[in-house]
């Protein structure tokens, strides 16, 4: 669950000044996201979201996230965009902190996806990739394979009081997919954290994506691999085939996917649930005291990566090559 | 800040079948209210408040305070007011809980009440206290005089950690107030927790009064009492008399207060002083584990209650009798 910072109301006016969205109606802290803190914005313009960048977010990414937002917006994706001030700028400063307004996007996220849930996401991920072609700014993945060994360091010893024998599956895991980790798959923009959450539908249509402050340049299918394992897994952590084939006839009805990229999916899978296990197991040993928010059990990824460890080829996520 | 329970969004779009509000477009836990999780809710009708009563609340007064707003709202005062379910039944139950769907009042609450904002909240007070009349219900106050003295006794040993010679002044103003509380004052529905958070206005115009969950039946004139505690000091703690006055000429100019209720308003305030001083006190000494809020310092209602035992007369406070 996110901060709060309070803001002071005769500056929230002030500040408003510098848009051309007109006065304040109200500002109501939202429980969503978890890095900063979010706020409903009404003013006569509208609903709009105000964020307040908190310090756990570098600034020197903010470019690069409103930046793309704006991008992907331009070149036709549903998502919420920065709204920019008079001055032509996208960041501002307020209470203290690096903020910006962002336009609202109506809809609602989802618990348990459908089949059609699964195939709009796969269509809209799709839409993501090729409308973040052209987009000039370059963020490295701070959470792929060069970077999960440093990772699973730092949850070191406490490793196998979560699950016995947990340092041994990560270890031989670590190895496998550093041996193994595509080199030439199709690289771009990727959302990286495509979680239903980050999902909005209305009236089960899908209304947009949000959150973008783990997107990133990495290998597309990766975010096919991440989105896999966020949506077509059951509650039991059973693989539900169906989804994954809707997901990827979606995916695909936007964006053939290549070969490669198919043939590369079990290893991605591998990949991406090892990359949640991992921040998950550091988070689960790392509660910080007073924590407003119960960490998610590492368990689930646990479950999610002995599948993928079974699968012999991409075929079993029902992609049709 | 308030807990936040998960609402399935399967379960949500069944419960909203329940009302004639059309269908869901979203839901945003918001940080509003300490004792109940708070959402916005859009729908096809626009935007409401859907609040889940957690177990803080007694559940057998939830019909006097929807009752209150229903009734409140009747008689022309800005509130909220329930959104009746298609069996004009006000209470509902989702995700476990008794809940309600309240409509969405418009506008923003002031950190730093200017003179206008404190004769406009007179002004509401008053129209709060002239729309309580006929409301059926009964409610006493848990928080009165007669339970000052139980409520103090479960801080006790602690108190005079919290400031030096604090136990003292406490029991000493237990004991007068319990020999000087007015007894033939008029009683009606007051709003009893009618700070600054709880008043919205837009455009620097009062929009409207929230949060009746401490509404009772107590004298009138207490609820004024609390309010010139709770809105004409200066964060320095200096007693503001322009403020009060504004105040009370704004009430005056809806209800006139009686020449008993002028003269008692001293007494009044030490007694509200005490009041807000003594929960505080109890939370303060009693932060519960993984606590989400960091409970505000008793010290403000120290000095404020010290200011109270200073004044002579009505007068003091701006009153014009």
């Amino acid at each position: 669950m996110a901060v709060y910072t309070e803001i002071p109301d005769a500056e929230l006016i002030e500040y408003l000044k510098q848009y051309d969205i007109g006065e304040l109606h109200s500002l109501k802290g939202i429980a969503e996201g978890v890095e900063n803190s979010n706020y409903l914005l009404a003013t006569d313009a509208g609903m709009h979201i105000l964020t307040l960048y908190e310090k756990r977010v570098n600034v020197d990414d903010l470019p690069f996230f409103l930046g793309l937002m704006e991008h992907l917006a331009k070149n036709g994706l549903e998502c919420p965009q920065p709204i920019l001030l008079k001055t032509g700028e996208q960041l501002s400063k307020l209470a203290g902190r690096p903020s910006a307004i962002i336009s609202y996007l109506d809809g609602n996220s989802v618990r348990r996806p459908s089949n059609s849930h699964c195939r709009q996401l796969g269509e809209a991920l799709a839409q993501m990739h090729l409308a973040g072609e052209g987009f000039e700014i370059e963020r490295p993945n701070a959470l792929t394979v060069e970077n999960w060994r440093p990772l699973y360091e730092m949850s070191g010893k406490g490793t196998n009081t979560v699950a016995e024998g947990l340092s041994k599956l990560i270890e031989d895991e670590l190895t496998h997919l550093e041996e193994n980790w595509p080199q030439d798959l199709k690289t771009g923009i990727i959302h990286a954290d495509l979680f239903p959450d980050n999902v909005f539908f209305l009236k089960d249509k899908l209304s947009g994506i949000i959150d973008f402050y783990f997107a990133c340049n990495d290998v597309l299918a990766y975010d096919i691999a991440i989105c896999i394992n966020a949506w077509c897994f059951e509650a039991d952590h059973s693989f539900n085939v169906t989804k994954a084939q809707a997901m990827l006839k979606g995916y695909n009805s936007m964006r053939e996917m290549s070969d490669d990229e198919v043939a590369a999916l079990p290893v991605l899978c591998r990949g991406s649930a090892l990359r949640f296990l991992l921040t998950r197991l550091y988070d689960w040993l790392n509660v910080p005291e007073g924590a407003m928010v119960t960490p998610k059990n590492p368990a689930e990824y646990i479950a999610k990566l002995k599948f993928h460890q079974s699968v012999n080829k991409a075929s079993e996520y029902g992609a049709s090559v």
